[in-house]
């Protein structure tokens, strides 16, 4: 860990590549990655709810930053697989964290929202 | 763990716990409150560049989902704390692998930027 970034200060870069992960669609599409490369469709039906311009976008976003690729399939026509590069494999635990933290923790969120309303 | 809760099907509540936590603002602030309880202005500190009205509707969304709790403070006219339950707490780890993540890897991300323009 380089101790100079500092996300919590606006004019640092890592604030830019917190804001890359630190995102419900990326989060979902760095853990879908994390089970294996995939089509533009599989991932649309991983990710369930995502619009095609938001998964677009979403895909953009880790290819710019590094975290996922496209990946020409043999004797496809404009087809290509995504696959997370060994950078974004290296985000996954932290996405994973978060995803297993709502599966866990959905009973005693729920039950808050009751004891608001 | 509840295996019933599916944070990747968009019917399921779980997709709305983790819309929750996976923002990089929410992220942000429970870090921050992780670190203490804290009034408004010091969480506006603290969280740089957060807008008031931003660090206001993050706050209400972390209440509402029993995460943070604000807490009067003895002798102060409508002044209070903010501070985290429990639940809030269990999910300061997820949301600080995320920005760990990005301290430790905005050297990597700022190559992979370089390398695509």
């Amino acid at each position: 860990m380089n101790p100079a970034f500092d996300p919590f200060n606006r004019l640092c870069p890592s604030r830019t590549v917190l804001d890359t992960i630190a995102d419900r669609w990326a989060v979902l599409t760095l853990v879908a990655l994390g089970e294996g490369r995939a089509r533009f469709g599989a991932l649309r039906e991983r990710v369930d709810g995502i619009s095609p311009k938001m998964l677009t976008a979403t895909l953009r976003a880790l290819e710019a930053d590094g975290l996922a690729a496209r990946i020409p399939v043999a004797g496809g026509v404009r087809h290509v697989d995504y696959e997370l590069t060994a950078l974004g494999r290296s985000a996954v635990p932290a996405a994973d964290a978060l995803v297993t933290w709502a599966r866990g923790h959905t009973a005693a969120v729920l039950d808050a929202r009751k004891e608001i309303s």
